[in-house]
């Protein structure tokens, strides 16, 4: 099934367009799981187990699993194939913004989609897209490509005018004119922006956004909701890490999130 | 010491502006390192034993390590251990294409400078600089942002014209004004492209250049040094992966490398 059918069939049954990110850095993570085998798995695994009745997609924050060596690549790996052997429906996201050319390309689409198994990954378009033909080509897989950060100095480049647009115009024209010849792709954009996403969807129509921001960062979620939903009612993945996963009760939190959105929708 | 300085130093001990690029492909490794404990480190060893005399830096490229899971990140840190511990004046060079925001750029930074051990990472500019703070801060460290690369459709945005010059350029002045604060950053210009090295050189001064495309992907090596050369006679890391390790002889291939580019210089 295409990626992006997998992510409306997933919204259809659980009702939720939210994204929970696994930032699961090993120093936050509660002093309980850092005796276990393999404390980010452990963790991941109860923290899927509070809240995937409310989500439709998981992104795992690679550089928080990379940063702990051999064992933060097995944690990864090992979550990506729990969601997969008990939730199959719900979408799986690599949050690991990478971008190369030709033959690493290549390698860094089989070690995310193929060796750690996920549905999707984020990407840089800094290098144009032959570079990024073997993530594109890969009708079953999903590329999420930035184009609107939610960080304080994302202008620096990202809004530098080109023919009388801002360069991330520019990135999501490309990406949903030349680049979604397998209808694979998304945009990241951050919800500290609300007003261009607006501005989006006039250029990409229903691509579905990755939507960090929510949460910890302070984006507006009335406001995201309101101007980047879709015509059909869906095309955001709203991804809050933090705030659900270090909570008391992560469940409650995702369900709030969840509702919240709803209401907005 | 600033990661410059010890290139700078490096290059006037052993005469070289060869960078040799440990693209190790578990696929293309020779059969007889395919039943040792760790083919990829193995390898790296013998390649490193063949050609340190001729070469400034060694650059490892991420994708092939992650794509072979846990054991390729344990042969990425050992090699570099071997490298400190053997050949200490010579440059080690992450080529993982990172950038993020904020608390995960961090935990990149901290996983490739401190975890990994590497003196620089090649990095992606479109976030801009308070993203890649964790990485433009450790002065001891260096930062190689991807200006104008190799690849055949690189011009895809890196040559969108605003105000009168190609955004790689902008990028270029940007890094150059802005974000070398601490003198630590570098830039990947393709060999590929010459006539844009002589461009870059006015903007960005001595700056060094990581510069990938001689060897397999065909760029003009006596171009790229007659126009890329700084004004103290260095300023180029001139990398070459497959045409060097996968070769018969490495030793012979880098050293001869070498003595190209200086009949160059």
């Amino acid at each position: 099934m295409n990626i992006i059918e997998k992510f409306n069939k997933r919204i259809d049954t659980a009702h939720s367009l939210v994204c929970v990110g696994l930032d699961s850095e090993l120093s936050r993570i509660p002093e309980k799981y850092q005796q276990a085998e393999n404390p980010q798995l452990s963790f991941n695994v109860d923290v899927i187990e509070a809240t995937h009745d409310y989500a439709s997609v998981y992104k795992l924050n690679s550089a928080f699993y990379e940063v702990q060596g051999e064992k933060g690549w097995q944690a990864m790996r090992e979550t990506v194939a729990y969601l997969k052997a008990n939730y199959p429906d719900i979408v799986t996201i690599c949050d690991a913004k990478r971008a190369d050319i030709g033959n690493t390309s290549d390698a860094y689409a089989r070690s995310i989609y193929d060796e750690l198994g996920f549905d999707a990954v984020t990407l840089h378009p800094y290098l144009g897209s032959d570079a990024l033909e073997p993530f594109l080509s890969r009708a079953d897989k999903g590329c999420i490509i930035l184009c609107r950060t939610t960080n304080p100095g994302a202008g620096e480049f990202q809004e530098l005018v080109i023919d009388g647009r801002p360069f991330y115009q520019h990135v999501a024209a490309t990406v949903c004119g030349e680049w979604n010849v397998n209808h694979n792709c998304m945009l990241v954009v951050g919800a500290t922006a609300p007003e261009v996403m607006q501005e989006l969807r006039q250029i990409v129509g229903d691509m579905p956004f990755l939507v960090p921001g929510v949460g910890a960062q302070g984006g507006d979620l009335e406001a995201t909701v309101v101007n980047g939903i879709s015509s059909d009612g869906k095309g955001l993945m709203i991804s809050a890490s933090r705030s659900i996963i270090f909570a008391d009760d992560p469940g409650t939190v995702a369900r709030e999130l969840r509702d919240a959105i709803n209401q907005y929708r």
